[in-house]
């Protein structure tokens, strides 16, 4: 025992580190912590969802213990579907996260293949020579853990997403009575959640937002349309509690909020008073003074029952001047233009619409810099190293750590794909496997070459120019005029113009050029210098231009 | 005198209401209150800028007496080299906006043919039976103004965009007292800036910059950079003093800094004492605890001299461990991405990079919401319009209004394109005028079709296939398999295979199909079903289907 070295490897995150995925590997044992996916940036165009390569796992499938899921977040289990099939291993994780787990895998035809087994904060569970030893966190949805992993050189601690709340709503406190326990005996590496890293003081807790949320519902002259998250179980149990308070009714709209309050609510983690919540077809039963209708649409997705609402494309709900709109979210990084086009909707058509902006009606679910170092405090780990965050908000925690007097030999920063490696008394950072992004484009999985993304950048800016050249095969000379068809480039009205000079320019040019018979590449090459200069003269754009010869 | 209406026509702003341009019209006399672009949304593919259109203007010209700048902001000088030649019409503004405006002329060789005259706060300037007076308000450029408008029937107050900073760097700060005293005796209408009507509060003054970035530069162990906007002179102004103070010497990166300082500093508004600044080939004669570096890039923009020196792409500057970054502005909406990408790179390199979440190193310049309520108080209109935001913030600031006791029936929302028509006693809202947004692509201004964007949207989600037909025309029956190219769509490995199998399904949907002689619109039915269907069968995507048919 003790003479393997101990391997911690983030292997997913699109620009964030270990956010995904995360592997620890000792001896002939890895365990996977996690299997998220990522949406696509701005640039990434027709991607999908993004997911962890896990070349790495593949190779080693043998050595493969399990995942174990900190939480039900779609960044934390929503790679599965994709990747389970190949990597076909056991999946760990608390109840509702196991709940959300087989939802997913239900819709993608692989729940019955699939080996789940329900954890509990508390307990070990051992996975070969590591032992999994769950403890609870609080975060923005409930049954979240934080991982103590007992290893044969010392114990790891992965904190999961999380924040300190000492008045949760839905779930426990952040267990730190255990965290100082094991501080007091000894920590070789803490592994941190670094979301928030750049925020001062501490994240308010959750009550904070059922306070708002029951002065608005208290106040408002007619009815009060919440959207928010549909895993936010425990905003939905504020709103529910404090409809019932003020002898409102609640009407769930739209269908995945619908789904999961009623799983959560089978799963006892929403507690519904009888008759408090009522059918959407009930609806015209109760004054507007009586009604909370709940949503998604917080992020302004186009689909989306409040978005519906907004564009006057919802059959049970249209806004009317009295109508109060709570947006209880903050727009995820990408999604503001959506989130503020709809809120300017919902305002042109009379409704009051209250926003982070404006009232506290969110909080986030990680740490500010006074968690994360409570956490280092409590935890006193030998070695650290941020995960979850962009590599600034990595390099703002590592800077914390060292305020609070960790040597700085012992923080590591890395990224996605290097390997951490440790025995008793030291760490450092050794190889680079593979760990790059693997692009979910359709039915396709891949790399989605390079070239794909630039081609679709290309035509999104300016267009493309098809040019079609017939040839004489037994002559080798053109016949007639090229054609050339365009999609994107010029407006309709210039179109024709430029287009017929086009092909006046490329048969011109063809013509000339005919010492020797005509081939594609020749032609290509051409017309792509010719057409290009001639339109980029005429419109300063410069569009895609594809040539294809045709030997009749 | 009197008899006729007063009206105010917001003509352009994307999304946000009369930023870019205002007319102001009465009788036979219309004034037009700046000229600015606005940068292009996520979804106008390939669109350069967004410009305001004028047809209400054209069609008038015989009555615009000019055009009157508030500042010299992109926002509201940019669309003048585009409308300019159009509408020929003399320019009003402050000698810095002026200055900035010739710039701008002279790089689209217009400069000789405008008539621009320097206007200056507290005169009056008769512009027919409109008589505009300036008057001085705080912005993030010196010499900004608002207007009194004087009609006929009273006085119109348009508030420019504004901020109260009773310690402002450079510039007076917003002339309280000629409000409070026209305020004593009557204005009809004010027309005031929305931008920050989200925030409570007051927004802090410049001079809490300056203690910061002070702050900053005396505790660097090494260099410090600093990038900002090449318009924020009193931003640069604190630089300067700073690195004054502390001994440091002033190097001037990137050529948009180089020239804004210059013509700063020649026009009087930039004050630099001698030997501070220095030639950035002295860079190696000073040790780095001694050097302060402005530049550009403060939006992450890819061509800047930030993002040049993060990425190893300037031959004068490398990032060491030991420098200090500061990002002196907030990210534009749109710009967060590249902004975040920045900060990521520079701290990859070891620097210690301080942004807006950390410190206070930017305010903005536009006020919050008790700038806003005292700006009411002190003008008492009897109409008010809010101006320059997105639907919400004019909804928040009408609010504001009327929690300061103002009717109701005397707050006009309006959105661009409508007219509040006045006299002296009532106001409504009456006509719509023409007052889209026109997109500047390349050579091309026009509405740029929507079908053009349409078509780059889709190109950019799923790519392009082109088909192409070859047809007896004598028999109107199909020569040989047609040929198929596509362009991100599918991966090269994937394409081969999928093409293939789709030139056959077209061969012999066709071959099936020649009851009748072959034409184009039925082949182009017959490949777009077949093709889209199997395409979308195998892969998930829906790429453009191009079919052009080719008689031989």
């Amino acid at each position: 025992m003790g003479k393997h070295k101990l391997r911690i490897i983030p292997l997913g995150g699109l620009g964030e580190i270990g956010k995904n995925m995360m592997a620890i590997e000792y001896a002939n044992d890895i365990i996977v912590v996690d299997a998220g996916l990522m949406f696509p940036e701005e640039d990434m165009h027709g991607v999908d969802m993004v997911i962890p390569e896990i070349s790495y796992l593949l190779e080693r499938r043998e050595k493969l213990k399990g995942i174990v899921l900190t939480h039900g977040h779609e960044d934390h289990i929503g790679a599965l579907p994709y990747i389970l099939p190949q990597l076909d291993t056991p999946l760990y994780g608390t109840k509702l996260t196991q709940g959300l787990v087989t939802v997913k895998l239900k819709e993608h035809r692989y729940s019955d293949k699939a080996t789940t087994k329900v954890i509990q904060p508390g307990q070990k569970y051992p996975l070969g020579n590591l032992t999994i030893e769950p403890f609870s966190v609080c975060h923005s949805i409930p049954d979240s853990i934080g991982l103590i992993i007992h290893t044969p050189i010392g114990a790891v601690v992965h904190s999961g997403d999380f924040k300190i709340d000492y008045t949760p709503v839905d779930s426990k406190p952040t267990d730190l009575a255990r965290l100082a326990q094991l501080g007091a005996q000894g920590v070789l590496l803490l592994l941190a959640d670094s979301t928030y890293a750049e925020l001062s003081g501490y994240t308010p807790s959750e009550t904070v937002v059922g306070e708002t949320l029951d002065h608005i519902i208290a106040d408002a002259p007619g009815r009060v349309i919440i959207a928010t998250f549909s895993s936010l179980i425990s905003r939905i149990q504020q709103v529910i509690d404090a409809a019932a308070r003020h002898d409102r009714h609640v009407f769930i709209i739209g269908r995945s909020m619908k789904n999961t309050t009623k799983m959560a609510a089978e799963l006892g983690y929403l507690n519904i008073p009888t008759g408090v919540v009522r059918q959407p077809d009930e609806l015209h039963r109760f004054p507007h003074d009586k009604i909370v209708l709940l949503t998604t649409g917080s992020q302004g997705e186009p689909t989306s029952a409040l978005v519906r609402i907004a564009n006057h494309d919802n059959s049970q709900v249209r806004i009317t001047r009295g109508d109060t709109v709570v947006m209880s979210a903050t727009p995820v990084p990408g999604n503001e233009t959506l989130v503020h086009r709809t809120v300017d909707t919902l305002f042109r058509q009379g409704a009051q619409v209250i926003y982070e902006k404006l009232a506290q009606v969110h909080v986030h679910g990680h740490g500010s810099q006074e968690e994360l170092k409570l956490l280092l405090n409590l935890v006193k780990p030998k070695f650290f190293m941020p995960i979850h965050g962009e590599y600034r908000h990595l390099s703002l925690h590592a800077k914390l750590a060292k305020s609070l007097g960790m040597p700085e030999s012992n923080v590591f920063i890395i990224e996605n794909g290097n390997i951490l490696e440790l025995d008793r008394n030291k760490a450092r950072i050794t190889d680079k496997v593979p760990a790059g992004n693997v692009y979910v484009d359709g039915l396709v999985m891949g790399d989605l070459a390079n070239v794909v993304l630039r081609d679709r950048k290309m035509l999104s800016r300016d267009g493309i120019v098809v040019v079609i050249v017939a040839i004489d095969k037994k002559k080798g000379k053109i016949i007639g005029r090229p054609d050339i068809v365009s999609r994107g480039f010029v407006d309709t009205t210039e179109e024709e113009t430029i287009l017929e000079q086009g092909r006046d320019l490329v048969a011109t040019t063809l013509e000339r050029s005919s010492g020797r018979p005509l081939e594609w590449s020749f032609i290509n090459t051409k017309v792509k210098d010719t057409l290009g200069k001639f339109f980029y003269e005429q419109t300063k754009r410069r569009p895609m231009i594809l040539t294809t010869t045709m030997e009749v």
